[in-house]
């Protein structure tokens, strides 16, 4: 669909890690994001009008650019997974491809500084259309897996090492962001400038066009990773989750930390990094990756304790438990403690007015299983 | 509220012509807009977490800036009109307020071309906070009630009347735009020369920043005006509606024409007039005002005549009964041909299964009466 938007000079702008493996559909009943959704929006507010099929009827909602007419219908299709029905068609936003589209690259000498950069960037004037800073983890691993490539090899070469020392800098603490501009020629250096004035009023540093060029091409290969990593018996997962800024800081450094105790609680190898992936006026998405290498008969347990300390520890900093992942099954036990019981009981009218012999995706968002992880995707 | 956030620096962004009759509560109840919502978002976009008393529960919902945690229960909330519970806290969106902040008026030689300028800008990089052209008949309107004050009356001074002629305008097809312009100084600058080249190339001319000020003046009047008619026995009443860009010429000139044609055939002097007044990615809404004189003991008839005259013009243009004035019982009997009979089943899910006593603001949004307009409110 992108490929034939592109053919007459348009995009739709929406750009998941799952770009090559989803669909439409999937991306409407999962109430997605993109990774260029700090300018295009995430799937609902790229979705205008749709089809849905349901038991004995057909919605149709046309495709306004807003409307108050009550509860929205449109917002209660988007993200229901498959509960209230199959969606056959759907209107969304499309924008004629930018004169010029940028991804610069920049280091900063920690986390904390990046994400002060990033939320200064988002109150100001800026807008870019990508926004996005690694940790220390997550930079380290990005450096190492990278060192084949020609882009991200230059960064760390011997020469720039130093300079940054010499900055002062301890690169065991370094953090890699990539930032985009779109727009026209005149726009898209106007917004560089500024974003360039408060990356270094955070202490943070250029590297250039490069490194771009490289995440644009592999932006599309976690899923390969993942899939990769389990054909070696590791276990890996992400755990995305969405606060106001002033939660950015705690939630990850504490999410981090009880990831790690629980490593060595459980006495396994694991690996926990993050980035901030996606910005919003009132706050940010941060996009948690682990792995954890179990061999044992208690493999599985040890991934529920894992996933379970994160998610728990999301309910605990008031954020929410799926930021463009949706529910299923995983994250359902947590559903009442994120939008509350009433909510759930909200969502549960809605299911059984429209499926009342619950046919449609049973299980999904809403499940009377035992509480637990794994336990639950099984049944 | 607006107040108190402007002593510490801060500003919701949501101006609703009723701003100075109407509290949070409604806005959200209702899913407002207000008239800077082209920067600040309709309330639906502002309001993040939320609190609402239902029959024996109480719905809390954090402020996350998005999450994907199934159909949107804040998306439930935002337009329930009192039909879902009572709204008790809210947590928003709040911005600094900018460094500079203007509104400049420029005069388009037709409606068509304001359209097409609005279109344009808000396919630009330059984002404006209000961007906002009144047709022909608004803009006559503003200029004869505005004699007196100074702003406007210098407008349409002799000289500046024989510059427009000289280019060859019909100055009864003379529009008048306000766009408002917000940021740093040098953000200012920079997006007004964007918009001034635009507003050129669609044969606009700028006329300064005196009527802005006039505007923003008499911004929260228009409430009063209604009430100021109908106490002469007038009866005025407004409707707008959100469309694609495409659709906006067709809806307008359609619309009017009808009106008029109702006026014709009733028999009674009237007058209709119509601005843009929020632009989105995909579309706008338009606002149209209307007024009839009907001294017999028909005019309650006549009032309801052209009133369903606008909204079934609307439903046959495929625009939305409603942008930011809700539902409520006067625009119930179109919702069906709006969403479609399965979007009012599924609303009616979730208000049968909230209040199966249907003890919570009946009626409002989806009635059993009879289809009509002033015969449903009178129930």
């Amino acid at each position: 669909m992108e490929a034939q938007l592109a053919k007459e000079g348009w995009t739709m702008g929406h750009f998941p890690d799952s770009f090559t493996h989803s669909s439409l559909g999937g991306w409407i009943a999962t109430r997605s994001s993109g990774m260029q959704s700090d300018k295009y929006g995430d799937i609902a507010d790229i979705t205008r009008g749709l089809q849905m099929v349901m038991p004995g009827q057909v919605l149709d909602l046309k495709p306004t650019p807003s409307a108050s007419t009550g509860p929205s219908v449109r917002e209660m299709v988007l993200g229901s997974e498959g509960r209230l029905g199959v969606i056959t068609e759907a209107w969304v936003n499309v924008h004629r491809i930018p004169q010029e589209r940028h991804i610069y690259a920049y280091f900063f000498p920690n986390y904390h500084a990046g994400l002060d950069a990033m939320r200064e960037i988002h109150e100001s004037d800026a807008a870019p259309s990508v926004a996005r800073v690694s940790d220390e983890n997550e930079t380290r691993f990005s450096l190492s897996t990278s060192k084949k490539s020609k882009g991200l090899s230059k960064l760390v070469a011997k020469g720039f090492q130093k300079v940054l020392e010499m900055k002062g800098w301890d690169l065991d603490s370094l953090c890699l962001s990539f930032i985009g501009f779109e727009g026209s020629k005149s726009h898209v250096s106007y917004t560089k400038k500024l974003v360039d004035g408060i990356v270094k009023a955070h202490g943070g540093v250029s590297v250039g066009k490069g490194p771009g060029v490289l995440y644009d091409q592999k932006k599309f290969d976690t899923p390969y990773i993942r899939d990769f990593l389990l054909d070696f018996g590791a276990m890996a997962d992400v755990s995305e989750t969405a606060t106001p800024w002033d939660m950015t800081k705690e939630i990850h450094d504490s999410t981090v930390q009880l990831v790690q105790d629980a490593f060595d609680e459980i006495g396994v190898t694991g690996y926990i990094m993050c980035h901030l992936s996606h910005s919003y006026h009132s706050g940010a998405c941060q996009y948690f990756t682990f792995a954890l290498n179990d061999p044992s008969e208690n493999g599985e347990a040890s991934y529920d304790k894992v996933k379970k300390v994160i998610q728990d520890n999301f309910m605990k900093c008031q954020a929410s438990i799926s930021h463009h992942h949706g529910v299923g099954e995983e994250h359902a036990p947590w559903l009442a403690q994120d939008i509350s019981p009433a909510g759930v009981f909200m969502q549960k009218a809605l299911f059984d007015g429209v499926d009342p012999g619950q046919n449609l995706n049973p299980g999904k968002i809403i499940h009377d299983g035992e509480p637990g992880i794994s336990s639950n995707a099984a049944k």
